[in-house]
């Protein structure tokens, strides 16, 4: 088995722990720190993350994008210039919670340079990660078992992996926002206590979820305001729920300044808890 | 123990299902047939409820008025005129999935007529309903525990009832609002399947619970259209959050209609529930 060079793009929470996974894995694992902040520098380098120029990422065996959703396309369109250039090209895995059709921009983008493009999408937590792929190309992504991730090839075209993601995450994260906003307007209306413990005797399985994800969400919520207007652009503006997401961005975007309301639904759900 | 009159003003499945609870323990049960379906007639008297005047009805122990939500302040408004009438009038409890502020209107024109005033909100399915019970005079109303009722007073204001009843349902109607958005969002992006499979391995306890609901919505949806609307009104314009419910409500109106895509959602979560 030939030692994989693997370019990652991205030192996010999930970024760096894939890094880890990779290097722990003896795969060795580039990146780019140009314009990153010394924190992210320095996180990379913990992840046993290289610098690299973007030629040598184009030049890698794979091309990891897990950047947050604002920024996929930004990505994919910095590294096509390298990628063009490149005699050995890698192929481009873009692994983010963006639509279908976002994706299909990326592809475009990438097919223009000659690489080949797979659609990921990763399901789980920064600690336990798992990859989805899909698209014709994404056979060429199973080697990636082998270098320490938990891989699955979805029988699937370009965007079918990222509309698995979206849907996994617009039930798991649209369940955390409906028991945000209905947490709190019941505290508004002083039904708190009476909707905790109505939930807990006659819907104890969401009870007990709720009281498990909520208090988890409060550091992540500014980063689900773009995965829930992805949401949004995946189902797409002819059928009406699409606005669902549209509200749950909203109340996220909301909750990430405001530590009041987190504080409070981190209490409440904490009397579930005991 | 005096036996009660209780007038029940709404013969739908849960109102008849009420109907049904109050005979069988002897209780006194009138109702308003004018203007309704021979169906609702034949529902009506079938639950041992008892053709009665507006009048009548005005004079008994309590008048619950169980109705779709959108007609809720029409069935205040057309018993207010006999109310004012009666010399011996009865405690009026709205029961419906109304919003606060809705209560609000509905308690002025009670209060106008010299009748109490009660908030109610129903919580469970027709064969076992529960009822919460808010406001000054609720402690009237715990004589509807002996009537065969299950009977909960909550410590609050008017409003509070119908604040944990929209609260409740914006968490369990909005979970079959978001399983059914996401499930046809995959189908139609070939990702249903493993949607299906990814739920059930990492999502256990929402994959069972979605299983077991989203088959149930459908002859529903009709009903849960003005419920949605009202649960986005609870909200408030003033928190983005209550686009959610705007979603979900036009999300209902589609499929109360649409028999292609609740058959479809019907047979994605059989394979669950195999």
């Amino acid at each position: 088995m030939t030692r994989l060079t693997i370019a990652l793009v991205g030192a996010g929470s999930m970024g760096s722990a894939v890094g880890k996974l990779l290097s722990a894995s003896g795969t060795r694992v580039l990146t780019t720190l140009e314009g990153r902040s010394a924190a992210s520098a320095a996180r990379a380098r913990e992840a046993g993350m290289e610098d690299a120029t973007l030629d040598e990422l184009a030049a890698s065996d794979f091309i990891l994008s897990i950047v947050p959703p604002a920024v996929a396309l930004d990505t994919a369109e910095r590294l096509a210039p390298a990628l063009t250039r490149a005699a050995n090209k890698a192929v481009y895995i873009d692994c983010n919670a963006i639509s279908p059709q976002t994706v299909a921009t990326i592809a475009q983008t990438v097919d223009a340079t000659g690489a080949a493009f797979v659609d990921g999408g990763i399901i789980g937590m920064p600690s336990s990660p798992k990859f989805y792929f899909s698209g014709p190309h994404a056979p060429l992504a199973s080697a990636l078992g082998d270098a320490g991730l938990a891989v699955r090839l979805l029988d699937g075209p370009v965007g079918a992996a990222s509309a698995l993601k979206m849907s996994y995450a617009g039930i798991t994260k649209g369940l955390t926002a409906l028991g945000s906003a209905m947490s709190l307007a019941a505290m508004r209306n002083g039904a708190g206590q009476a909707l905790l413990d109505e939930l807990a005797e006659s819907q104890p399985e969401i009870s007990a979820w709720l009281a498990s994800n909520v208090p988890r969400m409060p550091p992540k919520a500014y980063r689900w305001v773009a995965e829930m207007e992805e949401i949004a652009a995946f189902i797409g503006d002819g059928f009406a729920e699409h606005r669902i997401y549209e509200g749950a961005a909203g109340l996220y975007a909301r909750l990430a300044t405001d530590k009041t309301a987190t504080d409070a639904l981190s209490r409440f759900f904490s009397e579930t808890a005991r």
